[in-house]
Order: structure tokens, then sequence, then C-alpha cells
């Protein structure tokens, strides 16, 4: 990350300035502009995330007052970061058709999270813990789609391992809507390694594979699980495969078996989490 | 499609000819080449799918021979369409980083499907008889990945309704990775309209809203279902949604509710498939 960072949980220095005027299609270092509203109160919401502006249409002013003071809990100068600006404004900020429901926040990149961030963030949530491992995933709209069916689904992060993994910013974070606050995103370079942590830590290591025997829902698999998914046309590659406690498949049909990536962790994240609460 | 198309299931007119050399990164009219096995295969297998020349790398010999024997049993010098080059040339011939597999087939585009095609194809199929229809889906990878799910779990075919509907070609057909030779991908301007006739052949409309009270899982749809999904970010329009006999939610999160619209599809096809024969 370039230069220095503001402390977690403080907005950058420009919030502490008067605001400076909307920017017309320039955007900042980092992850620059975070839109819609979910991803906006995400982030706000999330104690590790700083930010400079939040930008609003005209009618959202309470629903952001009470964002915001949520937010102010933990930083100052914050209310002088808020500006309300029309929909001319709002296109020439953001990227042609991007669905901002009038919700846009300037923010910064999020710290790095290693595998321990992710293990206690699993400790954290109620029923049953699932962490994703991604095995050399390269496609960023793949990844930021995984990030958000996780956070739909209340897994508590996703590991990218191997190389080749994408950055967390542009279309990886686009695609994460909101998910980068939610979900922690781990970089880890070797993935047996990183299954073996895994398995230390109570999980059992569950690999996608359309020529498994088992089908998903036909596993026990208890309460903590790791979902392990190879790169799309490749699948797992034999290192991985080995070091799952189980291979399991998708009910997919024999002319086309494989699905986009994306696709098979969201179904195999809804079937792990079917009968958990949806807290 | 511009220019004179070879009659269904007959080889283009390059296929009667002396092959011509392999091009070096040009691509013809039309939907150029697909690749990968599980496409290409798809294609030769698909009757109404007129094609040019298949490329393999050697060691493919055997099963390009019989793929191509039962094309054969419909076309005529096919056989003269196959060739055996080496990896450096697929790289030349394909995107950088396409999982070809050892495998390209250069196609015409497949002549447009219209509703009634799509309600034949269903007719047709064993266990319950699911058609997707999307309503203003422009994306062209989320399309494709939708198809590709669609024929992973056996549903009939697509309907893109609404207006910036993506051409069946690039994006949308390497996201399909071959789907759109096993399932109808039919264009109608007019959701309601659809939806109607639909409903008048026996389909029960589903809809998926995050806001609605009942989960997918809990309804009893019986044999004919239409799987009815929004824009994304947007959901369903006004119009649509009056239109379904049903709405019905995934079990989501309230702190991120709504999912990359493909992933949706994926998880409502699974869950609508779950019990039927993986024919």
């Amino acid at each position: 990350m370039p230069g220095k960072q503001p402390a977690p949980g403080r907005p950058g220095k420009s919030a502490q300035r008067r605001p400076a005027p909307v920017p017309r299609g320039r955007r900042p270092d980092g992850e620059g502009w975070l839109y819609g509203r979910h991803a906006v109160a995400a982030a706000l919401a999330n104690p590790e995330r700083s930010w400079r502006r939040l930008l609003i249409l005209p009618g959202h002013e309470g629903e952001a007052a009470a964002l915001i003071e949520k937010a102010q809990a933990r930083q100052s100068g914050a209310a002088e970061a808020l500006q309300v600006i029309d929909r001319a404004a709002f296109d020439r900020l953001l990227p042609a058709g991007a669905v901002h429901q009038g919700w846009a926040l300037e923010v910064e990149p999020l710290e790095p999270s290693d595998l321990d961030d992710a293990l206690r963030a699993a400790a954290l949530l109620p029923g049953r813990a699932v962490i994703i491992v991604l095995d050399q995933a390269s496609d960023p709209h793949n990844v930021g789609a995984v990030l958000r069916s996780a956070a739909a689904f209340g897994a508590a992060a996703v590991i990218l391992a191997g190389h080749a993994a994408p950055p967390a910013a542009g279309a990886l974070a686009k695609a994460a809507s909101g998910a980068l606050d939610l979900v922690k995103l781990v970089r880890a370079g070797n993935p047996a390694q990183t299954l073996d942590r895994l398995k230390a830590a109570g999980y059992w290591c569950v690999g996608l594979d359309e020529a498994a025997p088992a089908a998903l829902a036909a596993l026990d698999l208890g309460p903590r699980v790791a979902l392990v998914l190879g790169s799309e046309g490749r699948g797992l590659r034999r290192l991985v495969r080995e070091r799952c406690d189980w291979l399991a498949r998708l009910p997919t049909r024999p002319r086309l078996p494989s699905l986009n990536l994306s696709n098979a962790a969201a179904i195999a994240l809804y079937e792990l989490m079917r009968g958990e609460p949806a807290a």
C-alpha cells in the first residue's frame, strides 16, 4: 500500500479538512469508491475500514446520518465528510451503468488479513463456521462474486491460495458488492500448508470435484468446514486434492458437468448453510 | 446474421474445400471458435449446429474420430475438416489463457430459437421442466454463466426478456462453455406477454425476490416451473413481479441479502432440480 495509512476506524485526512469538490471521473489511490447502499452501509459499519467521504442523493440524509452516527462512535470529523449531490454528479463520478442507488463512499483499502484473522472471525459466528479456499483463482469477477456469496450465506473468510490471485480492488471490489467489509479475504501462498493449518484448527476440508462419488448434500460435515475449489477448467490440483478430508460433487448432468467457479461456490455455500440460523 | 448461412447440420463451405492454414489470431465472422472438450463435443452432437473445422492436439485423434462419426451421419465432407495442430498453434488461435484442453471447433452461429422451440425442448426432457426468464439482463458473462448452469442442471431454455440482451457470441458464448448447444436461448421483447404464454402452457412462474416471505425450498411447484429473475441491483420490475404466481427468496443473511445474478440462478436451479433424475 502506498504512503502512510490512517489508523483503522479513522477517516482519512481529507475528511478532517473542508470537503474537496466532487472529482469528475478521477479516482484517488487505493480502492477508490464503493457504491450501492449495501456496500456503503457495510463499509461504514466495519470498524477496520477507513473512509474519506460519503456522497448521497437528496432524500438519503436521514439514513446517512444514522449510519455515520454509528461510525462516529469510533472517529471524529466525519460529519464534514457527508455531501449531498445530484444524479449528474454521481454519473460523472462512477463508471457508466454503476448501480449506486444514491450512495457512494470514498475509502482506503483494508489492511490485509491472515489465516489467524480468518479463524478468529469464524469462531465469532453463530452456527457452522465455513471458510472457502480458492486454489489458483485468477478472475477478479469470480473472486468478487465468491466473496459476495460468502457474505450472503454467512461464511467467515475466503482464502486465495497459490499464485495469480487478483488484487482486492476494481473489478473484484465491485463484484464483491460490499462483501470485502463482511468477509475476511486472505492471501496464502501454499495451499497444502493452508489446508494443514485448517485441519489442525478442527476444520473438515471438502474439495469440490465433479468426478467425486459422493454428493456434497450427502456428507455429514460437522461444525467447521473448509470448502476447497480449484481453478476453472483445471479443477483441483493433485497436491490439493490429496490434502482434502472429503471430495464431493454437485448433482450436475453428465452432458455438461462443470460449473462456473463462483456458481459452484454459491451452490455449495447454500447447501452447507441451508439449515443454519440466518444471523 | 451476415451473408448466406449453410443449412443446419451441414459443415460450411471451407470444410468441403482443402483446409486452409490455421489463422493466426484472426477470427472469422459469426461465433468463431468454441473451445474446451465439453463445448466442442456439445456442438458436434447438436444437429442444429453448423461447423467448419475441428482442431485438436495430438492424442485426441481417436475421440475426435468418434465425435465426428456421429456428426457425419448428418453431413458430408467432415473428415477433411479435422486438423491436428500443436500447442503453439492453439495459443496463436485462441485468446490468452483460454482453457482449450486441446479442442477447438470453428462454428457458425445457431439459428435463433423462439418460445415455441423452448416449450418443445422442455417437453422432451425427463422429470421437471424448468425454463429461466431473465428480465433486462445485460451482462454477457452473467447470461453465459446462467446458460451453463441451466445445462448443468437440466433446464430446457433461457429466455432473455426486455431490452439490452447481449448477443450470443464472444463473452456470452465463452461463459456458456458449450451450453449454447444444450439449452435454447430465446429473445422475447415483452416479459409480461412471455409469462402469460408460459402460464398458458402449464408453467408456474416463480419470481426470485429477496424480500419475499417464502423460501424457494418451501414451495411445492409441480412439474413445470418458470424461474424469473430481474436485473442485478434493480430486482424484478413491478409489471414482472405482478405476473408471477409465486415470489420466493433464497436464505441469504440480512447484512448482504442480494446475490450475483448468475449465482442466484445457479442456486435456484440446484434447489429446483435436487430431487430430479440426472438424465
